[in-house]
């Protein structure tokens, strides 16, 4: 049997955002799927060799508040200097408690699994990004680039 | 001709992220296809017994206002309180005047359909999520028990 | 070989949610993939004649700030009445500047290269759009019908 591929296109740089394309990208690697992430737009922050994700409450009504907060929370507080931050240490904390991975110990267990990290090369330019600030062992390329593998994959995702 | 498949991820719990995956599923149960919907992140406030699902307009710039109020709501006024609760409100009678079916019964539908609802174990464990609040029926597995269906789909999607 | 095809759902209606569909459909176009994209919910704003497409920093905390900002930008000044209209404002020069195309642009693109856009009906009904709104020479249909291409696509994604 053919081996399996998985193709992401991963488009989000925040906190919560970061954890999809990792968790699925590492788990198909270890279901010995041939995976390849496509990072495009705010994705590009996910290879920043020093990550500095956030988790923002706003706009996001289904954040599940830790300790029960919620009720003493209405959504202009959200929007308070200093939330944002809080938010995330939070987050992080819980991460860390349940024994979950951190974005950064998933992110190098996919290099080690040998999937392909690809940074959109458009956004990069766009933004004017500097290389010098992602981590190693990335390709750059475009979209056309990465059709070839997502035509031929089994499991093509944006998120 | 084999059945055809179709995978989701379910990784938003708002009122309008609702409404795609269940939309879909229906729709594709009603079309003959094998569903299976695997609800992770924010998702899981989608199988809540008791749903209690908000829309906002923060961070939504797109949100087509209700009655044209849009010229008189510039985007610091979305943050006040009361406004997530008057905006829920507003789509849900929209919803309901147009004859569209309510998330709950979309759900239903679902399940009388055959989809099969599956919650990420892994979320539940990470937010402390009591099951006792989810509905009956569904399973609980993790990325990996879902790679075998979404390997052999016809569609999967992550919405 | 047979015609590879791309099926996108597009459910967002920001500047930087107009980019990703146009963008994939272009290309793959250009790559010789039958394409069609259904507009659905938010998404729908995209097919207006006159675009009004905003991008917010609210509830995006991973959004580059132009001109190093980000310092002294905290959360509750994004909400700021005003902040909507300047990030766009920059956004749309920042792509002029770099010689990206517009929204647009890509959009004439994509109808020029065969790409079928279709309007969901359901959406369109919901939110008693105006179908006069829209551009010329688009489709409206459901879901299931969307499916009978989804379903024979070789890439399927929900953005």
């Amino acid at each position: 049997m053919a081996q399996k591929k998985l193709a992401i296109i991963a488009a989000k740089g925040t906190l919560d955002g970061a954890y999809p394309p990792f968790i699925l990208a590492s788990t198909a690697v270890a279901l010995d799927y041939e995976v390849q992430v496509f990072f495009t737009f705010y994705g590009l922050q996910l290879l920043r060799r020093e990550l500095d994700l956030k988790v923002t409450p706003l706009g996001n009504p289904a954040m599940p508040m830790p300790m029960k907060m919620d009720k003493w929370f209405p959504t202009m507080l959200t929007a308070l200097p200093g939330m944002e931050g809080m938010m995330t240490t939070m987050m992080q904390k819980k991460i860390a408690e349940k024994g979950v991975a951190s974005v950064q110990e998933l992110r190098d267990i996919c290099q080690e699994g040998g999937v392909r990290l690809i940074a959109c090369q458009m956004t990069v330019d766009l933004f004017d990004m500097n290389p010098d600030e992602f981590i190693e062992g990335i390709d750059y390329a475009g979209a056309a680039d990465f059709f070839a593998f997502a035509g031929e994959s089994d499991i093509c995702l944006y998120m």
